[in-house]
């Protein structure tokens, strides 16, 4: 198993990762907390929380005790463009929206135009602005609060960050990078020094920075609190996601760029179908006979897992779905179709949606009440 | 000995730097054709090339082949605030203000606002941002071609230089800098990205940049000329300038942080008088009598030097001084008393010129004609 903020490969040992990056399980105890603020909002505990794929956390007990006695925090997360969006990278940004809504925050939305160029090497930075413009309405898509969000590209909000990013930089030298991310002396010095800037928007507010996000992008946020203290500001809070499996099984993560793995915002209902009937990694026996007698194993079968994680969003169908897979009762083309149907009719929105995303992203880009406030501050 | 962009230790042997930095001296060829431009602008050869405080060079001769071509190149030079500024700080922008005259080309004056931060541990942003404003206007104070030039901030037009920092950036590695600028692993990671910051301006023009600055400069624009075609560019040409002797003799260089050993330029008419009757290093004799008999060494008395490099500009009026020194007829206190009056009567102007330079900031900033040419461009 290998997981950094690049590369994930291997079956991903979670609870490994919560020892070695110091970590705690979400437990019962904070999801009744959530599930009281979510109450008062009308909304019910949000769907990723009840079937942990929300697992982990930083503090996060720590920013709802002082939620509680009236300290908001704010929330941060962000999208590095330089590929095809697909299923799973819309999971922190569907959680982070449930997490505005609920506790009516501040969000901040970095949209690092530079990270991939720098990491990637014939990735030009013409490709990534293009594929920046589709990131930026997909995200938008999914509705944020207009007057509390702001999604920034660090190309264009960069000067209003450099000084905030010296300082930031002063603090973190070359053995820290290495050891953190695994640089070396062929790392190039933009790599080097981007680490500060995705640490910049945990400075955005003298509050506390509440971060959803993939495990991978942990190391970020554990050097951001070796650091923030002595800047003046707070250490940040994290809330970590599992990886969605890929269509192929549980090695690895989605990939936009190896089509058999992911489902992208781009594709058509037939490719959903053809994907997901091609490659959706099934726990079916290779019979009917055999499926009928011994059922199926739903801990492997990617359909069912999707289905749990992202679209079944009825705790009861979802057992149901269950107990007849395992039964043999429901076949895996039926699982299949099942998953198929919900994808589509989740795109089909989503791109509705997006039609008319190109307004409410000039809210949040510029013309929202957060995103005209932050124009005018230079951060130090 | 040791030169870098950050220290002068030692006596500095320019022979050696020119073979070690693969150098050539400005023959007597070269300057007869930069005679010729000057004549032509009712301009004599300048002072620094006449008495070769100005020395050596990369690829001079390209570029002035070239501009005899009918191509012209444009210059680049700039100043890092961080401390006061002393008169051996001066030397770079009156030659370049020369060059601009004569050529009749754009120049580029970067004010890195960013790099002493990170460099000096102490040194906070809002030091820098106090003396960053003197600073331009000590330079204001010059007079180059206000529509020509364009003088900025590092943190002010990062936005422009963004994508093209980027690219730069990533064509360096870490085993590069740390070979080039000797950084290790306690360097900062803003430390080691800046020097893409400081080759950025040479990419400015499709022209080539040709770059008037101290020799220990030198560094950053060898590595410009590694990369510069790659990204689509020319490789850069520099003029190099020795380190105007300290007061108190040939170790180092001058330095605004030991007052002692620089005049600054914010010093008054007393304190230059003091300053130079007590710490320039004399080569006249122990006594009176001695100094009658065996005359002063010019080779190694500070005023004289200062004198011969910087304030005296007719060459049969210093070689005047060099002989009467020399034979003992000029007393140490009566040659320390000419710099004195050369000195208080270069600064008397300086500072009148500074009273207007704040208008003619706002053009060279924002408001001239390639000014407001560059604040339209982002630098790809």
């Amino acid at each position: 198993m290998k997981v950094d903020p690049w590369k994930v490969e291997g079956k991903v040992d979670y609870e490994k990762l919560i020892k070695e990056f110091g970590l705690k399980k979400i437990d019962e105890k904070t999801l009744e907390l959530i599930k009281k603020v979510s109450e008062e909002k009308n909304e019910k505990l949000h769907l990723f929380l009840r079937r942990k794929l929300f697992f982990s956390h930083r503090d996060f007990d720590i920013a709802l005790k002082e939620y509680f006695e009236g300290k908001k925090f704010f929330l941060y997360t962000g999208r590095a463009p330089g590929g095809k969006m697909h299923l799973g990278h819309l999971i922190p940004f569907l959680f982070t929206k449930y997490l505005q809504k609920i506790f009516d925050v501040n969000l901040y939305i970095q949209i690092p135009d530079d990270e991939k160029f720098l990491f990637k090497k014939n990735l030009t930075l013409n490709k990534v602005k293009e594929m920046t413009e589709q990131d930026l309405l997909d995200i938008a898509a999914l509705n944020f609060d207009e007057d509390k969000t702001f999604i920034f590209k660090n190309s264009e909000y960069i000067k209003n960050m450099y000084p905030l990013f010296l300082k930031t930089a002063k603090k973190i030298n070359f053995s820290t990078v290495k050891a953190t991310f695994g640089f070396n002396n062929e790392s190039n010095i933009g790599m080097i020094s981007y680490p500060a800037l995705q640490i910049i928007p945990t400075f955005f507010e003298k509050n506390r920075a509440v971060i959803p996000c993939a495990i991978d992008q942990d190391p970020y946020f554990r050097l951001q609190r070796d650091i923030a203290e002595s800047l003046g500001f707070k250490k940040n809070v994290n809330i970590h996601s599992k990886f969605l499996p890929p269509l192929t099984g549980f090695e690895g993560k989605m990939s936009s760029s190896e089509e058999e793995k992911a489902i992208l915002l781009s594709d058509d209902e037939k490719t959903v179908k053809k994907k997901i009937n091609k490659y959706a990694f099934s726990g079916g026996k290779n019979t009917l006979e055999e499926h009928r007698k011994y059922g199926g194993d739903t801990s492997i079968d990617v359909s069912y897992i999707w289905l749990y994680y992202l679209f079944e969003e009825d705790d009861n169908k979802i057992l149901e779905v269950k107990e007849q897979y395992e039964s043999g009762k429901l076949l895996s083309g039926e699982l299949k179709a099942m998953l198929i149907e919900k994808i589509n009719s989740f795109l089909k929105q989503h791109n509705k949606n997006k039609e008319k995303a190109k307004s409410k992203l000039k809210k949040y880009m510029y013309e929202g009440k957060l995103a005209k406030q932050m124009w005018k501050k230079i951060h130090e």
